[in-house]
C-alpha cells in the first residue's frame, strides 16, 4: 500500500503541472472568457447544491457507522466519500475551464486544440484513479483492516449514485428542455445564446457527462480494487494482495506514459480519433508488458493471464459497442427513418437488445477463464486488470464533453465558422470514445458487481444453499425487477424536470421581449438552477430505493435473499443498462447520418423520424442505463457493509 | 387420475354440444360465409405448414427419447404434443366458424352476438383444459411414472413455442403489411377488403391470438399440474398428489358452470364486460368454495389458503395490469402525444417498466406464502390455483379476436354500420380481456417457472451450492441474456417479415389495376402464404436458441450453471414480458383514446404521436412479450427432461 502513496503522490504532481499548463493557455476573447466562467459557475453552483443533499446523509451515516462498528468504520466511509467528491469536483473544475482554452485553440488549428481538451480530460482520468488508491492507501492505514475498506467503497458509491443520477437527470433535463422551446418552438439553431436553457445544456454535459461518468468509474475502480485485495489476501495471503497492489500501479504508471505520448503526438494529429486510440492501446499493451514480467519474476504467470483476459474484454467491448453505434448497423437503422418514427424505435430496440448477446459472452468467457485460472480471486483480478488503464480511458470519455463544450461556446461567441469545424470533428469523436465509455462503464459495472458478489457470498458464509431454496429465487424476481421500476423513475424524472425547464424557458421568452431579437440577455441561471432542484429532488426516491432494498430483503429473506436480490438486479442491470446504451448511441449516430445529407438530410422524413428515435435515445443512454451501473454496485456494497455490521453485532 | 377421464369426458361431452349450437347459428349471406371461409382456409393452411416443420422435430426427438430412456418417455412426448395440437386445432377451427356467425347475429343484437362470440371462445378455453388433462391422465396411465410426465409437458411446450413464436410473428407482419401499405400508401381505412392483406390480417389474430395464446395457457397449464403432482408425491404423498388433482377438477367444473351461468346471462346483456367479469369471478369463487369444503374434509386447511393466494394473486395481476393499460394512466400517456412522438414512446416505456414494480410484488407475496404454509408444493400448488379456473379465463380471453374477426367481417361484406357498432363494441371489450389475459399469462408463467425451477432443483440434487459458486452466477448472467435477444429476434423477424409482405402488397396493386377501384378481387391467398412462409421461416432461429440453451450449459457449467441459466431467464424474462406487454397495451389504449375525439382526435398531431406508440407496441406485446412466456417455460422443462436423461444414462 506504500506504493500506492509513493505513486499517488507523483500523479499528483503530474495532474498539478497539467492543470497549471491548460490554465496557461488563453481562455480567449471577452465573450469566449465570460460563456466558460457562466458554464464553471452553474457546474459548480450544481455540485455545491448536490452536496447540501448528499452530505448531511454521508454524516448520518457516519455517525451510525460510528456508533455500530467504531470509528474507523466511520472514517473510511469519510474519506471514500471526501476523495470521490474531491476527484469530481478538481477534475471538474479543470474541463469546465479547458472548454473555452479548446475553443480558443482552435483558432490555430486542430492539433492545438486536440491537445488542451484531451488535458483536461487527462486531468480528470488521473485524478479519479490516483485519489482513488490515496484514499484507499490512507483508509487502509488508519483502519488496518482491509475488510473496513468496503465502508470506503461505499462512500463512493454513495457519490457515485448522486453524481450520476442527479447528474444524468440534470444533463437530459436541460437538454430536452432546451431542445423543445428552442429548436421545436422558437426555431432557434443548436447552441443558440439566445436559447434561455443553452447553458444548463452546457453545463449538463459537465455535471452529467464529466463529473457523472468520473464518480460512476471511481466506484467501480475502487469496489473492483477493494474486492481483488480481500479475495487476494483470503485465498492467496500476501502474494494475492500484493499483486493487485502491483496490477494497479502498472495500469497507472502505463495511463501517465500513454497520456504523455499521445499529448506529444496531439499537436501534429490530423486524425484525433487515430491518435486517442493508439494512445488507450499502448497503455494497456504497457500494462500488459509489465505485468507479465512482474509474474515471471514472482513466477506467478497465472496472474499474467488472468489481467490479460481484463484488458482484452475491456477492450473488445469496446470495440463491439463501436461495431453496435456506428458504421452499417447504423446506416441500416437510419434507412428505416425513411418507413416512419415507429420503424426507427422498432429496429433500435431490437438492435440494442441484439447487442446484449456478444457483450455478455465476452464478460462470461473473461470470467469464466479467470475463474478456471485463479477462482474467485481471479474473477476480482480480471475486473481489476479491465480497469487498470482506467487513467487513459476516463480521459478520452472525459475529452468528448470539453470538446461538446468547446464547439457550443465557439457557437454562442460567434468565433469564425472554421473554429467550429473543428471542434465539430473533435466532438464526432467525442461521441464514438463516449459510446464506448458507456460500453466501458457498463462492462466494468459487470465484472465489479460480480467480484463484489464473490466478496459478499465469502462474508455471508452461505457455503451450502439448497438450489430449491424459494428465498434465492424469489430475491432474484425483486432484484431482476429493480433495474426496470428505477429506469421508470428515472424516465419520469427526466420528463417531469424537462417539463419544469420547458415552463421556465416559455416564461422567459413570453417576460423578455428583447430575448429573441439579441438585444437582452435571458436569465441563463435561473435555469441552470432549476434544472439543478429539478434532478436534485427528483433522486431522492431512487437513491433510496437502491441503499433500503437489500436491508428490507435481508430482514425479510435473509442473506441468501439478498444473495438472490443481487444476482437478479445484475443479470437484469447489466441487460438492460447495455440495451439502453447502445440502443440510444445507435439512435444519436443514426440522426447524425441522416443529416450528413443521407436518405434526404436534414428536414427530410427520414430526419425526423430519426430525430425521434434520438429523443428516446438520450434519457435511455444518458439517464436511466448509466443510473443502472451505479444501482448494481450500490447494492452490492451495501450488501457487504450490511454483512460486516451483523456480524459484528 | 380417473376423475380426469371421467371429468375429461363429460366435458368433451359439453364442448361438442357447445360446438354443434355454435355451427347451428347462420353464417349470414354469401359475403360474409365467403369471407369466413377464407379466413379458416388461410388459418388451417398456416397451421397445415407450422405442422409441417413441427412434427418432423417432435418425430425426431420422440426415436432419440425412444432410444434413450425408452418407450414411455417418447410416448408422453408424442401425447403432450398431439393432444396440444388438437387442441389448438379445434379451437381455431370453431373460432373461425363463430366470427361470421357473430356477425351475422349483431344484425339481431349485441346479445345473441356476445353470445356466439363467447361460445366461440369457450370452445377454445375449455378443450384446452380439458385435453390438457386428458392427456396427463392419459401419459400416466400409459407410463404408471410421474416423473415421465416431464415428457408429457415438453411436448405441450413445442406446440407453445411453435405456435406462439410463429403465430405472433405472422400476425404482427400481416397487421403492420397491411397498416403500411393499406392505410398510409393506399389511403384504404382498415378491413377494406381490396386490401391484399386483409384476409391476412384477420387470420393473424386466429392463429396468434387464439392458437398461440391457447398453446402458451396449455403448456402453463400442464407445467404447473406436472410440477405441483410431483412435488406433492414427494412432500406429502398421495394426499399431496390427491389434492391437485382435486384442485384442477374443482376448476373446470367451476369453469363449466361460469360458462354455462355467462351464456345465459349473455342474451340479455346490455353491458358485456360486466356479464364477463361475473361470470370469470363467479367461477373463482366457486372452484375457492370447493376447495375450502374439500379441505375441511380432509382437513387440511393449508390447502384451501394456497390456492386462495393462487387465485387471488391471478385476479390482482388482472386488475393491476387493467389499471395500467386503461383509464387515468392511458389518459395521462395520450396526452404526452401533444408533444410528440419521442414523448409518446418515453412515456410508456416508463408506464411498462414501472407496473413491473407491483406485479413482481403481488407474485412475491403469493409466493413467499405459499412458501410458508406448504414449502416448494405450495409454490407449485399456487400456480395451479392461479390456472385452475383456466377455462373460463381463456374462454373470455379468446372471445376477443373472434368479435374483432366479426366486425372485420362485417365491414368487409359492407353490412349495415349499426351491426359494426355492435361489433366494435364487443372488441372494445375484448381489447381490455386481451390485455388482462396477456398479465394472466405471464404471472402464470412465473409461477409455473417457479415450480419447474423448484421440480429442477429437486431433480438435479444440487442441495448444496456455495453462492459464490461463478457457475450459478455465470449463467444466471447468460440466462438474463437470453430474454433480450429472443426480443431481438422476434422483432426483426416481424420487421423482415412485414417487409416481404409490404412487397408483395404493392406489386399487387401495381399489377392488378382493378383492386383500387374495387371491380378486381386482390389475391388473398398470396398474402397468407408469404406471412405463413416469413413467419415460420424466421422461427426457427428463436426455438434452436430455447431449446439448445441449456443443453450447452449444462456442458459448459454443469447442473449448477443450468440453475442460474432458469434464474436468470426467467427473472429478466417476467420483468420484460411484463413491461412489453403493458407498455403495448397501453400505446394501443392510449391511441384508441386519442380516436375517441380527445387531444384533437383522430388525424391530429397528438394522434400521428400515439399511432407511433401503437405502432411499436404491436410487436412488443404480440410477438416478442408473450413469446418471452414460452421462452422460460421450455427452456426449465427441457432442463429438468435434461436431468431425468442424465439421471437414467
Amino acid at each position: 500500500m506504500a506504493y500506492f502513496l509513493y505513486l499517488g503522490f507523483i500523479s499528483l504532481g503530474f495532474i498539478i503541472f497539467l492543470s497549471f499548463r491548460i490554465l496557461e493557455y488563453s481562455s480567449g476573447n471577452e465573450k469566449t472568457t465570460q460563456l466558460s466562467s457562466i458554464i464553471q459557475k452553474g457546474a459548480k453552483s450544481f455540485l455545491l447544491q448536490e452536496y447540501k443533499v448528499f452530505f448531511p446523509v454521508i454524516f448520518a451515516l457516519s455517525i451510525l457507522f460510528l456508533f455500530l462498528m467504531g470509528y474507523k468504520a466511520s472514517i473510511s466511509l469519510l474519506v471514500g466519500a471526501l476523495f470521490s467528491v474531491a476527484a469530481g469536483y478538481f477534475g471538474m473544475s479543470i474541463a469546465t475551464r479547458a472548454n473555452a482554452r479548446t475553443a480558443w485553440a482552435a483558432t490555430e488549428g486542430l492539433g492545438k486544440a486536440l491537445k488542451i481538451s484531451f488535458s483536461g480530460g487527462a486531468v480528470m482520468g488521473l485524478t479519479v484513479s490516483t485519489l482513488g488508491i490515496l484514499g484507499l492507501a490512507i483508509t487502509y492505514y488508519v483502519t488496518r483492516d482491509i475488510e473496513l475498506i468496503s465502508y470506503y467503497s461505499l462512500g463512493a458509491s454513495f457519490v457515485a449514485l448522486f453524481a450520476r443520477v442527479g447528474g444524468g437527470i440534470y444533463t437530459k433535463a436541460a437538454d430536452v428542455g432546451a431542445d423543445i422551446v428552442g429548436k421545436t418552438e422558437a426555431n432557434l439553431p443548436e447552441d443558440d445564446p439566445r436559447n434561455p436553457a443553452v447553458i444548463a445544456d452546457n453545463v449538463g454535459d459537465n455535471v452529467g457527462d464529466v463529473a457523472g461518468m468520473g464518480a460512476d468509474l471511481y466506484e467501480s475502480y475502487v469496489g473492483s480494487i477493494f474486492s481483488a485485495i480481500v479475495l487476494g489476501n483470503i485465498f492467496f495471503k500476501e502474494k494475492g494482495f500484493l499483486s493487485v497492489v502491483f496490477v494497479v500501479i502498472f495500469g497507472l504508471i502505463s495511463s501517465i506514459i500513454g497520456i504523455i505520448y499521445t499529448l506529444l503526438k496531439a499537436e501534429k494529429s490530423d486524425n484525433p480519433a487515430k491518435t486517442l486510440r493508439v494512445g488507450t492501446i499502448f497503455s494497456g499493451i504497457l500494462t500488459l508488458s509489465m505485468t507479465f514480467v512482474y509474474s515471471v519474476y514472482i513466477e506467478w504467470l497465472k496472474l499474467f493471464f488472468v489481467v490479460f483476459f481484463g484488458v482484452i474484454v475491456g477492450l473488445l467491448i469496446g470495440i463491439i459497442t463501436e461495431w453496435y453505434t456506428s458504421g452499417k448497423k447504423v446506416q441500416k437503422l437510419a434507412k428505416t427513418g425513411m418507413m416512419g418514427p415507429a420503424n426507427v424505435i422498432i429496429s433500435g430496440t431490437a438492435l440494442g437488445m441484439e447487442s446484449t448477446f456478444i457483450i455478455t459472452l465476452l464478460i462470461a468467457v473473461a470470467v469464466i477463464l479467470a475463474y478456471k485460472i485463479l477462482g474467485l480471486f481471479g474473477v476480482a483480478l480480471a475486473g481489476v486488470g479491465m480497469l487498470s488503464t482506467l487513467g487513459i480511458s476516463l480521459s478520452v470519455d472525459a475529452y468528448g464533453p470539453i470538446a461538446d463544450n468547446a464547439g457550443g461556446i465557439a457557437q454562442m461567441a460567434g468565433l469564425d465558422p472554421s473554429v467550429r469545424e473543428i471542434t465539430d470533428s473533435l466532438d464526432a469523436v467525442g461521441n464514438t470514445t463516449a459510446a464506448m465509455g458507456k460500453g466501458f462503464a457498463i462492462g466494468s459495472a459487470a465484472l465489479t458487481a460480480l467480484a463484489l458478489f464473490a466478496n459478499f457470498s465469502e462474508l455471508s458464509e452461505i457455503s451450502s444453499v439448497n438450489l430449491s431454496n424459494t428465498y434465492l429465487f424469489l430475491g432474484a424476481l425483486i432484484g431482476g425487477m429493480l433495474p426496470f421500476f428505477f429506469s421508470a423513475l428515472t424516465m419520469h424524472a427526466v420528463g417531469d424536470a424537462a417539463d419544469d425547464m420547458v415552463k421556465e424557458i416559455r416564461r422567459q421568452i413570453k417576460e423578455i421581449p428583447g430575448i429573441l431579437t439579441g438585444t437582452q440577455d435571458p436569465d441563463y441561471q435561473r435555469c441552470i438552477q432549476i434544472a439543478t432542484k429539478g434532478a436534485l429532488k427528483r433522486m431522492v426516491l431512487p437513491a433510496v430505493l437502491a441503499v433500503l432494498s437489500p436491508v428490507l430483503i435481508y430482514i425479510s429473506f435473509g442473506a441468501i435473499g439478498v444473495g438472490g436480490l443481487l444476482i437478479g438486479a445484475t443479470v437484469s442491470g447489466v441487460m438492460l443498462a447495455i440495451f439502453m446504451a447502445n440502443s440510444g448511441g445507435a439512435w444519436d449516430n443514426a440522426k447524425k447520418f441522416v443529416e450528413e445529407g443521407n436518405f434526404g438530410g436534414k428536414g427530410s422524413f427520414a430526419h425526423k423520424a430519426t430525430v425521434v428515435g434520438d429523443t428516446v435515445g438520450d434519457p435511455y443512454k444518458d439517464t436511466s442505463g448509466p443510473s443502472i451501473n451505479i444501482l448494481i454496485k450500490l447494492m452490492a456494497i451495501t450488501s457487504i457493509v450490511l454483512m460486516t455490521i451483523v456480524r459484528g453485532l
